[in-house]
């Protein structure tokens, strides 16, 4: 097996903490000696061991680490944070080699594992390849906001939702686990007070049980005026509401309401910044959806397509605010899901897959 | 090689006409013996030889021809039209067997050419699996009216034009060879007269010399009012002005005005149904398209999603006319087109491939 196929075999271990690490990134580890994988691990969730740690944990007798080369798809870590520094631990176990798939854009670590590996003996080498592990945690300290994304349903004439102020469920069963895992990559959902309303949704991740869901974020002028026996209120996990009143009421622990003067999309994205949250998924409606358009603060879409004609004067599926421009994107790719389309397009600089 | 091997062959030979048969179907032929091809052909152009004669006249001795089995994609015909009867000549050449892909389903032919061949002594099967070659012919003489298509290019958020009243080109290179290839199977194009003036198309096919372009037609209030220095009428080819007043204007002889009180998708098909046209595409614009959305006369949709948000109030594809119902397709496939995507949809009646 070449280094390549090792970091895959990362790669793969790092996949299975998908939607558990919170704002942590995914990371994969695999220990390697005389072309035979001694032991795989990963970081399993927010506040457990680091995926270097959790593979050495794997081995019969630490010795065996004496001499070997380990592969992690991420740059060790090199500070004390909830866990001891990987570095020490890589270092202490004797490993000869890291090779690593991508340097940490964090401040806190860039280039500072890398530093003290060699500064401990340790030969290092970054081979690439496992930048898309973490488009958003990447995109979070490189840009220093969360990565936008719109997801929304539309017919193929473009529509999101027949005339009239009903939900209209377009997409089928496939797509809608799609957008389980979807929900899964994103530590912050949106949606307007006016899809609160029509279309009653949950917003929670039903695959899985995560111990820290995506927030979610209702965006309201008023925010007494929500109906609090909407569904969104009845499941567990934190809730914001952004607000240009006060919210008077009491209402659950888990809801927190934010005010300002008036939320464009960049005082929401300022907001999460501030709250270290990486990733953002905005699920309408279409006049919220416009405003992140328009305020050029959307990274990717993620648009489904159905089979399906709504035709009359129904609403598309992004309206209601001017562009100065058109928004050129890039597609990222395009999938069926049983009936349905999925197209995923994102902003040029940003990609990565 | 098996019967639908052979079958696939003849397929093959079929499609190296596409366009240029006209109203005629396409159809391919290979004549074998002993698991040997003695010879291949196809229908070249509408008024020249049929597939089946003209596989035999490849035949370096036509005594080959004895005892062979012919496959072909579509049942000899019976009929004197513009080329004597193939099923005599078939019978008359000593083939054996005539191994078919599909029944013609036009009345004039219609089981009479494999009773034909019966008659005379030439053993018949029909096999399938041909029916996708010429779905429009079948359509045609089943129900009688063409098969209509709409096509569109639209933006990810659903928008076929920018705000404002000019051309704005959304798709790439590939979308727009594409969009040849699908003038090419059609015999009629319509757009209405906005189209006319703000796109100014030219409505032709450029990726291949046709003897029979497809039909250009623009559906207009008053055709005294279009501006005969458009692009449109500068190409040779066919044009119909369905219109609601009577042209008092000379135009070139390639002009022909329709005249009636009002054309609604109904009676537009109606007149191509009088003139033998089996295919119809309707390339705009959105008012048009939700026409023939609402009259339930679209039988497949064919939607070029570019990676763009137009955002704003841009016009959604299908718009301006209230549907009843949703309209439900069948999704027939997607096809990535370099930056662009395809969406293929069908009416779920009218599913063959």
């Amino acid at each position: 097996m070449q280094n390549k196929d090792y970091m895959q075999m990362a790669v793969q271990e790092a996949l299975k903490a998908q939607g558990m690490t919170w704002t942590n990134p995914l990371v994969g580890a695999v220990l390697v000696k005389d072309d035979q994988v001694l032991a795989t691990g990963y970081h399993h969730q927010f506040g457990k061991e680091h995926a270097e740690v959790n593979t050495l944990s794997h081995l019969a007798d630490p010795k065996q680490a004496q001499g070997a080369t380990l592969y992690v798809t991420l740059e060790p870590c090199s500070h004390y944070g909830k866990q001891p520094p990987c570095c020490k631990k890589v270092a202490e176990a004797g490993i000869k080699k890291v090779v690593i798939g991508q340097v940490d854009p964090h401040q806190i670590v860039a280039g500072k594992g890398i530093k003290y590996l060699k500064n401990h003996g340790v030969q290092t080498e970054v081979i690439g390849g496992t930048e898309n592990l973490n488009v958003a945690y990447n995109f979070f300290y490189q840009q220093e906001r969360p990565f936008v994304t719109l997801k929304y349903a539309m017919s193929i004439d473009g529509k999101i939702n027949a005339a009239g102020k009903r939900r209209t469920m377009l997409t089928g069963d496939a797509a809608q686990v799609d957008v389980q895992k979807l929900r899964l990559q994103n530590q912050a959902i949106l949606i307007g007070a006016n899809t609160l309303r029509i279309d009653n949704p949950l917003l929670t991740v039903r695959i899985k049980n995560l111990p820290h869901p995506p927030i979610r974020i209702v965006l309201t002028k008023d925010a007494n005026q929500l109906d609090f026996t909407s569904q969104l209120f009845k499941a567990r996990g934190q809730i914001w509401l952004l607000s240009e009143t006060k919210l008077t009421q009491k209402v659950g622990e888990n809801v927190c309401c934010y005010t300002a003067s008036k939320w464009t999309p960049a005082k929401v994205v300022q907001l999460l910044a501030e709250h270290e949250i990486q990733s953002l998924l905005v699920e309408g409606g279409s006049n919220i959806q416009a405003q992140f358009v328009a305020a050029d603060l959307v990274d990717e879409i993620v648009a489904y397509v159905a089979p399906i004609v709504l035709g009359g004067t129904a609403l598309p599926a992004v309206f209601g605010q001017a562009l100065t421009g058109i928004s050129h994107y890039q597609l990222l790719d395009v999938k069926s899901l049983n009936q349905d389309v999925r197209i995923r397009v994102r902003r040029k600089e940003c990609l990565q897959e």
